[in-house]
């Protein structure tokens, strides 16, 4: 079924729900531990032998419905004029303090910045029989790094820069935007089925700031990729992450992207039907759950495959859902078992096939 | 106005909204640095004249219309059998780790635990003009701590054990609404006017796990207090605070309060539509957005208000919502300028001001 991921983004009729792990790439498989040994994470990322292997590794071992690349959002940083480390966790060198700092920073075209990452994409094609999904940050996250400099609770800094200074912060928001544009437009071109934008920390911002500092540079990103991905059959699925957004699901249908992602904190139903039938969705098991037994995973991922059938616009409380992507509500923790990510898989797809195949949608549209 | 508070509490009319500010004791006043200079954290908590004294210096300072008691939600650790340091950050010496260590955990009575913290409450109603808040840590906040042992993102520690081990979970949870408990309606009944429950983790639970593992023991905690406000005329208001709650509000109306603290992250017009006009709210300014300009500070003040009156049950747009006490979304941040929290409080009280004194409820249930 290579393409049920990609129908599932689509509102198009599936057989089961597809299912992929959010940083099933890296993280908590021990062949990529082992590969890590011998290369420091940012080698992994520019080298695209490396990243095609690590985006590899979980297709191979889980049996996941799409692929994404390996890879990290602050790839770009060092062509916008940032040093950062990781150790393990992300560091700026000299977080942006000024108009100056703001204005000194760069928006590279991704074909110069990052031609590794385009390299990956092509490799990858040649690999994989599951769709690409292609990835960057969210301008909003982008530019929180930036300022913050790494791992922050109160994102005092950030948000002084949008209270105090607005018109440096949207400097700032439209560099990353340009940056971000560049970046997933041009893995579009390279060959990626599916783009998707993490802003994980556009849920720290009220729905008004919201509106104003994340979702209008969102919006701008995947004009960019529409753009970009003309050419695919069928479009290319635009796919918006944040964190914490049970908030801001009245502003989440204007983000531009046909799939929204849910974290756990909201249920699935309920979200459904405050989105309403025209946005798929994917999500949204809470990661720890995979720290549990395989008996409460798969009664977990009963619990989200009936959230998800709630508002989907399709035909009742039989067979997977319309529009629905299973995903973990956040990255997979670390510590995971891996066989507690198989377990997940396996449990999405044994639950939620239709007891028949689907019928078509020109079947479907002579139905009373 | 001393009862401008808890009239509000209880969705009596009100001249004005009344308004006071999470961490407002501590934290972010010069007063209180410098009294910290000579005292260690846990000394002032400890010590009921220097508890005393921080409590009123925000009243003195900014105006507010409430006290809350300087305090800690760990102080019950020690008398639980469980060491704590702050540096500056809380650290348990021995996090929980097995049935065993949980069997072990103690369920103090209060009056033994922590007399110094009644023994301030009886201070401070000699002292204060304004309604004295009592509060606690919410149970699942506090069984969070114990198994985490200080700050985390994850929460991989204690979602372990409630996936793999519920019942040891339900145990843990037990001990730790036992102490709260006790905690809250002691001082109640030394003199506390309201009492509040911080429930600052719950909110990384899930809308199911949230009505498993936090709910319940919340409800234990409020029927405690209720019972221990008898003898106060019109009840002791309760107040429950979760962070992140925006996909939690159906779930807030069961937990036993009158009053549900929200975060800057939901829309407050659009939680009071969903909690409907029962419930009383406090909310929900962006810390950050006091360490903006006054400019702003009022624009944003006037945006709460103007949410605030959606949905309240009152009378319409003119004058202060029914029901509604002004609060930031989560504590003040250390960073905060003190004549910044100034101009919240002044902010507030001139823009929520009715054109007239409001009518009694006799006379509002003669309009139409």
């Amino acid at each position: 079924l290579p393409d049920l991921f990609l129908r599932a983004c689509r509102r198009e009729p599936v057989e089961r729900t597809p299912v992929w792990i959010m940083r099933q790439a890296g993280r908590s498989l021990p062949e990529y531990r082992a590969l890590r040994e011998r290369h420091d994470f940012l080698t992994c990322c520019r080298t695209p032998e490396l990243a095609c292997e690590i985006t590899l590794q979980p297709v191979r071992r889980l049996g996941v419905d799409a692929a994404i690349l390996f890879s990290d959002i602050l790839v770009p940083l060092p062509e916008m004029g940032v040093g950062v480390e990781f150790g393990p966790g992300p560091r700026i060198e000299r977080p942006l303090r000024s108009r100056a700092d703001v204005e000194a920073l760069r928006a590279p075209d991704a074909r110069e910045a990052t031609p590794f990452v385009m390299e990956a994409v092509r490799l990858l094609r040649r690999e994989l029989r599951v769709p690409l999904i292609g990835f960057a940050g969210g301008p909003f996250t982008l530019a929180t790094y930036l300022v913050e400099g790494g791992a922050t609770r109160s994102f005092a800094e950030i948000k002084s820069l949008l209270f105090s200074d607005p018109a440096t912060a949207h400097l700032l928001l439209e560099r990353c935007a340009a940056t971000v544009a560049s970046s997933l437009a041009e893995q579009v071109r390279a060959g990626a089925q599916a783009a998707m934008l993490f802003d994980t920390w556009a849920g720290v911002l009220s729905p008004e700031d919201f509106r104003a500092f994340a979702l209008p540079y969102a919006r701008r990103v995947f004009a960019a990729v529409v753009e970009a991905g003309d050419d695919h059959r069928g479009g290319v699925p635009r796919i918006y992450y944040a964190g914490e957004t049970a908030g801001l699901l009245g502003s989440l249908a204007e983000v531009g992207a046909e799939v929204v992602g849910l974290d756990w904190r909201v249920d699935l139903g309920e979200a459904r039907r405050r989105l309403g039938p025209q946005l798929a969705v994917q999500g949204n098991l809470d990661p720890a759950v995979l720290l549990g037994p395989p008996e409460l995973i798969r009664r977990r991922v009963a619990g989200v495959l009936r959230g998800a059938r709630v508002g989907d616009g399709g035909h009742g409380p039989a067979g997977p859902a319309l529009g629905h992507v299973f995903n973990l509500g956040h990255g997979i923790l670390p510590t995971t078992p891996p066989e507690n990510a198989r377990a997940l898989v396996e449990a999405v797809r044994e639950q939620s096939s239709a007891a028949e195949a689907p019928l078509g949608p020109a079947a479907r549209r002579s139905e009373p």
